[in-house]
């Protein structure tokens, strides 16, 4: 279904803060249905666990932090169903089955579930108000820290910068301003950047859907490019710094992202262009080695053989459908977080990290 | 217009030989229309030089080989009509503006030129029916210099190769075999290849399209994925050997490709596998130095901000499509040619091998 919620969700006092896709008013869940951008803005209504976890399933809500952000909700629309432990557990499970990659997802839901068994066997009788209360606390914490997070990396890009970035890291993509770019919007508001390549992120063209719907909005000055041209932009100069969003950093910094972050970085490694994540702390797993680790989400081959449900190839073409790569540590000039720009070794930098945030 | 026209356009003699997408018939040229595969097998009928330039130019016909045996068709259909040298210029420069980087058209349109001038200071009576049969020749050989090709590739792929191609390389894009897909089936028929993975060669699909098209008319097995999954492929070590075609290759082994060559290349260098470029001599430009110097051509932004006609990005999105790339000589583990596989240094092997073909 669609419907126009207003411009933030989370009260007068957070009104003028930003855009958001996820909204949530009178007891349920507003998405803004990213499958339909930028063509149309649809909004689809949540009643339910088992209505977010579908709409996380199918890219309507995509974006590490944003799937944290929508987890959380889904858990607290189920305890304001029923209060069983039962059913919490089957919806806890249902929505972290939705995508392995992203941390922040399963971050969100354990968070969410401790909680609720805090409050369980504490006897409290407020139990699914707290949860939404949480809920909406980690949007609200989410819109923060990209504030911030926007705030450390706006500092490290060069002057009249020509940045890269890949897939969609924006508001889309988080509860708040977005994490890489965030980052890029505020620093081009400080003119620090000249303008920005969005590469489209085939297979669902994040970029040239989202990424540029973003940057039109903010009026922010971009050149939309095939995944492919990459090398050749850097190979021209015509690059000055990179920098891309997180799905899941392990704990020595080896970064899962959205596929083709990798050769962006291998690239980046060649022409000399450094190349930054942007991701909150909740990204970060520490009990996750390195990258080799990292589960891999691979999705359907019809994402690789239709496009926009034109068949594009062949029938029965066969295809491969990987969702993410893992850019080793090596290639990554710092990881941009909340509490500040980690630099390398990032095994070191994490831990101390996690502790300050505590 | 559509027409069905026989397997080969070139007398019975060739008839068992290959597919060719280029048929001379009947005093005109059919063009297979690429555009429209895999859905529609369409073929354009041309009767002049402007007919066969417009379907060079919307890349009905593509392929660097392709090229110059079209061109050399189109030249003839000018012939065939008026014998004047002012209006055989003037087909001349326009089929050579068609498509700068491709230096295969150029070279026989200036074959041709020089075919007539040479008729016409001998007074001959018969330049149009003598320029036809060089056009024909032209075709005929460069059956025979797939084949060589083919037979000269399929030597140095390791044994149950899993073997990365981008764009297309195959009967589709020359008058024979192929150049890179050629020497891939004819490895496959020796038990060589184990497996193709297709790029889809974003923006028009030519791996998509036209390489899933004709690997699975050939029975050979294949996967289709992303242009930006080279790297995580390659990390995964799911590929044992590249090899693409070329536009242009300048003297010292700079190659001219379909944008994303350079960035497969980089990613197999930093991945140890071999990456080779298979091309008729036709495509070595000896009077352009190096990589800088070759021209590359930048195609319409609607080919990345549309997708067969349908919009994905947002309106008004800028875009920038650079169709090929330059991939440094250092990169390439080897020519593939009709006369050998070329080692480096690729300076003194290409002055030699021209010698030796010419």
């Amino acid at each position: 279904m669609s419907a126009r919620p207003p411009v933030a969700g989370l009260g007068s006092a957070d009104a003028e803060a930003v855009f958001t896709p996820i909204v949530w008013r009178d007891q349920h869940l507003l998405i803004l249905d990213q499958t339909r951008l930028p063509q149309h803005e649809e909004w689809l209504r949540c009643d339910n666990p088992e209505q977010v976890a579908d709409a996380i399933s199918r890219l309507a809500v995509r974006g590490a932090p944003a799937l944290g952000v929508a987890a959380a909700y889904g858990l607290a629309l189920q305890l304001l169903r029923t209060d069983s432990p039962a059913e919490l557990a089957r919806a806890h499970a249902l929505l972290a089955a939705t995508r392995p990659t992203a941390v922040n997802l399963r971050w969100a839901l354990d968070q969410g579930a401790a909680l609720v068994a805090q409050l369980h066997a504490a006897g409290a009788t407020d139990a699914p108000q707290r949860l939404l209360d949480w809920a909406r606390s980690l949007h609200r914490a989410d819109i923060e820290t990209n504030r911030r997070l926007a705030q450390h990396g706006a500092a490290v890009l060069p002057a009249a910068a020509r940045v890269l970035t890949h897939c969609n890291t924006g508001a889309l993509a988080t509860g708040g301003v977005g994490t890489a770019l965030g980052v890029i919007t505020h620093a081009y508001r400080l003119g620090r950047v000249a303008s920005v390549w969005v590469d489209e992120t085939r297979p669902l063209l994040q970029g040239a859907r989202l990424t540029a719907w973003e940057l039109g909005r903010a009026g922010v000055p971009y050149r939309l490019v095939t995944d492919s041209s990459v090398g050749a932009l850097m190979a021209r100069a015509l690059v000055d710094v990179a920098i891309v969003g997180a799905d899941r950093i392990a704990a020595n910094g080896d970064t899962a992202n959205k596929i083709g972050t990798y050769t962006a970085a291998v690239l980046a490694q060649r022409h000399g262009v450094p190349f930054y994540v942007a991701a909150p702390l909740s990204t970060v797993d520490l009990r996750t080695a390195h990258g080799d680790d990292i589960p891999i989400e691979e999705r359907s081959p019809r994402e690789v053989t239709e496009l926009g449900g034109t068949r594009v190839a062949p029938e029965e073409a066969p295809a491969l459908n990987f969702a993410f790569d893992v850019t080793p540590a090596e290639l990554i000039a710092g990881l941009v977080t909340e509490v500040g720009v980690l630099r390398p070794p990032f095994a070191a930098a994490l831990r101390a990290a996690a502790k300050t945030a505590g």
